[in-house]
């Protein structure tokens, strides 16, 4: 390796152990909390977390990478280089890219957004992590920079997560609080809160807001029974199938950037 | 099994070797096409296929999900009874459900819609069967009754692609044919092609059509360059994120469901 010679970065050359078995722990949320670490892959994914939020500590790549990289941006960075079979060893993926990164949880998960001044995703209980990081990459196209979700809703740490919210997890915030609390201040505060429900109002016909919150529930349950009460105003996608046994429903994730569309086309 | 005891459903009660190898096989391409057939898995999925299209050989189900099928709906349908782990034997899911269905690949496949009485999604080389299937069931969501699809696309039969949607390959034709071609046709003869470019229209402001097709291109590389001549409307999803290095772009099935959404709400 003797080819990478720009000796004012500090490079190790080699994955220890350590660092390894550092890596594979964090597929687990015990182990994300003790070490308050958690992991991103992808050159993408990596250069977009360099210029977001997230403050990365080690970031393990192909000597071809780590050269790309912009000197003020890995400041402080540990940098760890490593070629494929060894990134591909340490990597949570199945295809894993020329990059991955150890990143520090950020210490502001437990802020919350003020509904009155934007639009807010609320999550009551989204199971599935691509579909919470899924959600998180379409509040980012859709300028939503927080979203809530509820303690029972997929850890946005989680790797899957992490690499379904392509690189937007460095943009949006995204915190954990019990929603019924939440959603009772916001609603006594006389903000705007809107769920999608079978029964509800036309998406595309009903009053919005340019502000408030958006609660989307659980994929297969939907809204949880504490959280209903505060909905204000009752929204329903329709359906355009001629079918009568059409797709019962979208995906959450589709139904949000549908909503959030919506949202957004009346006050652009 | 002596609970299961309606004799008139003929049941085998062991999936034979050759029924394993034969599922197993279903997920290459190649021997769906030798065979004609292809699978699909899930409680819902096989109750949705049975009301559909699609002609079912045979469905592997426990008792209790065979005992609860309606007895018009299964007429000349293969049916085998099997337990949880003779399932997940059987099964290419990771949480294999109670049922799973051998189907005939359905015979028109080669037929083409016509874009001047309703919307017609076209893909140009969508990679990821996941992506596909979704798709597809948005399609389903939206009344767009057909999707057109260039030879390089995933095969919709794919595993992956027909557990994304959900159920909806029972009720969304698709079919695969070279773009250039049908979309030279479809153009000659006047009707409305959308396709979403970065420097198009904003999908909000700009002229659509109740009827039409819209070419969604390739994850990475967007719509293909014989394809790019036959679009008449370029469509941009505007972005509203306030950071500029906000995601790049919505994922590709996002990005369907946002423009089809669009669509029906100005014709509804």
């Amino acid at each position: 390796m003797t080819y990478f010679r720009r000796t004012f970065k500090k490079i190790s050359k080699v994955i220890s152990k350590n660092s390894i078995k550092l890596i594979k722990s964090l597929e687990y949320r015990k182990y994300r909390l003790v070490h308050q670490l958690f992991l991103a892959e992808g050159n993408k994914m990596v250069t977009d977390l360099l210029r977001s939020r997230i403050k990365i500590r080690t970031i393990i790549g192909t000597p071809e990478f780590l050269q790309g990289l912009n000197e003020q941006e890995i400041r402080g960075i540990e940098l760890t280089e490593a070629m494929g079979d060894e990134i591909r060893n340490a990597s949570l993926l199945r295809n894993p890219q020329d990059a991955l990164a150890i990143c520090h949880i950020p210490e502001d998960s437990g802020t919350l957004p003020d509904p009155s001044r934007n639009l807010v995703i609320c999550l009551d209980n989204i199971q599935d992590p691509g579909n919470l990081g899924t959600i998180v990459r379409i509040a980012d196209w859709f300028g939503v920079m927080h979203v809530v979700c509820s303690p029972g809703t997929a850890d946005i740490f989680n790797p899957k997560a992490v690499q379904a919210t392509m690189g937007s997890i460095g943009r949006v915030k995204v915190s954990y609080f019990p929603l019924a609390e939440w959603l009772g201040n916001a609603a006594a505060e006389g903000n705007f809160i809107a769920g999608t429900f079978l029964g509800g109002e036309n998406l595309y016909s009903t009053e919005l807001s340019p502000a408030g919150i958006l609660v989307m529930g659980n994929e297969g349950k939907g809204i949880s029974e504490e959280v209903v009460p505060f909905i204000g105003k009752r929204i329903h996608i329709p359906s355009f199938s001629a079918d009568n046994n059409h797709a019962e429903s979208l995906n959450v994730a589709m139904a949000t950037a549908v909503v959030c569309s919506e949202f957004r086309r009346r006050y652009q």
